[in-house]
């Protein structure tokens, strides 16, 4: 969005008939200005159905045990809140979920899977990949001990795992971190159709902009109002979009700050609804090889 | 299988009318006197299928780049040589693969990488969490530097986790690994349908074979010879399947040590085939609930 920025004030300041239309796109959907980003259900339909499968995977054992699964977004949480997503029609979800926007606390976090096993064995927490200490650190840099690699470098191992070595430390139980890495974003057979309508929709969208004459906006995708979910397309001035980063609201964070709330469950809930069944060739999904 | 020798080998003894038939059970693939296990078409499914769409993100980038996979596995390669299924079709694959029936030697992935990039930038790699280097030492234990963990243990990070530090200190490129991880065991969602038409049927098979009057036994799913996929039922007796594993073929790796063979993906193609469709409930696969 910053070249969309760049390149529309360049075409203007030298009489260029060129338009400049940005089109969002990045499962992070943390871009201000549109309610969500193409991209982002898909992603997140992926990160709670992983979400629901190890559900069903840890809860048959008896021992104590912890599950970390890390999800991406250094800055915003919106992935992570995904990982709730499961409890929507009733079923289990995630014991605890830490955002990046509130500091996270080893303490409590400890003290939380204490209670949690009070009342059954398996624990799944889901972090964030940027999550901090109260002092701003990123928690995956360590908890003060030096993380040192094969090679004597000082390593950065992620929260997800960092998390793990405090668990086993201070709890002693059985322990597991999980990074959900690139299929996260690159898990196509398990996309959201809405996702899918939607990109197409602004992409159509944007094209008609730019031929009605717009130029240096960024395309959003706005929410219609109402019981049912239904979204219309609109363009917003790209100045103040491009290198601003959209939180999740501190009001989608329970009191708590190792969970989400119903107000986010709903936010997020319509994103992830619908199937794109792919073409399978000999048991995989077909790609398009250009 | 253990538990079904001694039991039947107890109700025999005793003159106890109970008998006890064995069926398969591994996404491992690694149990003797079976062509293949129940649980393996569509772990390895999975693992393809995850493959498939890593190669597509990594692919985009003209920077080199190195992405290592580390596949559940821990004596059989069989999970790990599935990594390599999409070529079948003539689409590309994972440019190394490195199964545990062979050592591991440093030097010679480094050669291969070196030379792949060559050709192209963006280098994939399979390795099995079971690799070896040549003195029998888990990969997964580190390259003789002392890997401590933030609490000052000695930490074992994972095959893949050591050859991503191997490959940063002696290549400087960038450098990713990807641990599947529990998902290969429990994506249900993207289970094989010959996998569970087969579940299906040996586990009916197994029953009637009780019923029969078998005892002591293992069910076992045998390919029938052809050129078109089909399996019968049978079963073997237990002794001799109980503690045995059955490892990758030799001659299903190819000479470099680094890839598997024609005959090896022959024998995996049909087991991935087909689809089981689950039903979606608010954008997630519906799982029963007991």
């Amino acid at each position: 969005m910053d070249t969309v920025s760049k390149l529309s004030a360049y075409a203007k300041e030298n009489d260029y008939e060129i338009r400049v239309v940005g089109v969002p796109k990045t499962v992070d959907n943390d871009l201000m200005a549109t309610d969500h980003t193409p991209g982002f259900g898909s992603a997140a339909k992926f990160v709670a159905t992983t979400m629901k499968e190890i559900l069903r995977d840890i809860s048959v054992y008896t021992l104590k045990a912890v599950t970390i699964v890390e999800v991406m977004g250094r800055d915003a949480g919106w992935l992570t809140a995904s990982a709730a997503l499961p409890v929507v029609s009733g079923n289990i979800g995630p014991d605890l979920v830490y955002l990046p926007e509130r500091s996270f606390d080893p303490d409590e976090f400890i003290a939380s899977i204490q209670k949690i096993q009070e009342d059954h064995p398996a624990v799944l927490v889901a972090v964030s990949e940027g999550i901090r200490f109260a002092d701003g650190r990123y928690v995956g840099e360590g908890l003060g001990g030096r993380k040192v690699d094969a090679f004597g470098h000082v390593a950065l191992s992620g929260a997800g795992k960092v998390l793990e070595d405090l668990v086993k430390e201070r709890l002693g139980c059985k322990v597991r971190s999980i990074e959900l890495n690139l299929p996260q974003r690159c898990a196509s057979h398990l996309a959201s159709l809405t996702d899918i309508t939607e990109s197409v929709g602004v992409g159509s969208a944007a094209v008609l902009a730019a031929t009605e004459g717009k130029s240096g906006v960024m395309m959003t995708i706005n929410r219609n109002e109402g019981d049912n979910y239904s979204v219309c397309y609109d363009s917003a001035d790209i100045s103040g979009i491009a290198n601003g980063v959209k939180n999740v609201p501190l009001d989608y964070i329970n009191k708590d700050h190792n969970g989400i709330t119903e107000e986010c469950l709903n936010y997020l809930a319509p994103l992830i609804v619908g199937e794109v069944t792919p073409k399978y060739e000999n048991g995989l999904p077909r790609h398009i090889i250009i």
